[in-house]
């Protein structure tokens, strides 16, 4: 991955991060269209049981960061089918991720699922409220 | 609606709330196959600028309810197109609905949006560990 794209990533990252912190929660207010089309984009890129598993393995390691070499192996997948999930989960800005030789690297941004994790707490469970 | 059909709605919410609620968070273990498939569908669910808006419209509401009369005028959508997506979201546990005379009134199910949240929270960055 060059620098270049590795550059793009971050700032689509911090796009959405900062998006999703400075507004809202969804039981705050009405989301506007193009807030719901950013969060919508973070959404979909959760909305998949093998990027959830994927997220979920970069995100609980201990250390912070797996090898691709690690995760292939993991799954009942190709290895341009796993990469294509970490593109996407790369492009909505939960994980970031670095060549060394022959491997690259995934770590989670977990600035972007806090984010997430607010905009989706209601305020109304946290008075009590039962629906 | 059917009875039958809203007990089966409340049973799918009730079990992917409590399942979120059980398992461990996203960054504190790998998730398994079958927890991934369930809330990879609720995800799906948020995935689409529509259904958060909507979404959004109910859970934000003062009283709690929004009238599907309310919901269409506020899109450049069919009818068909607003219940369908309204479908998705009570499928996947979200929102719930009664029909009172001609109108559906609909409303959020925030344990389940909670919940979520709750699994998206990362502990490293409650921790205060940097990304």
């Amino acid at each position: 991955m060059s620098k270049q794209e590795l550059g793009v990533l971050e700032v689509t990252g911090a796009v959405i991060g900062q998006d999703a912190a400075c507004c809202p929660g969804l039981a705050t207010a009405p989301l506007d269209d193009e807030r719901a089309a950013e969060l919508a984009k973070v959404f979909k890129a959760l909305g998949d049981p093998v990027r959830l598993r994927l997220l979920s393995m970069i995100a609980s390691r201990e250390g912070g960061e797996v090898c691709v070499c690690e995760m292939t192996p993991a799954f009942d997948l190709s290895q341009p089918t796993i990469s294509h999930h970490l593109k996407l989960l790369r492009q909505a800005g939960l994980i970031d991720c670095e060549r060394r030789g022959t491997w690259v690297y995934y770590w989670a941004l977990p600035g972007v699922l806090d984010r997430l994790a607010a905009f989706l707490t209601t305020a109304r469970t946290a008075e009590g409220t039962q629906a």
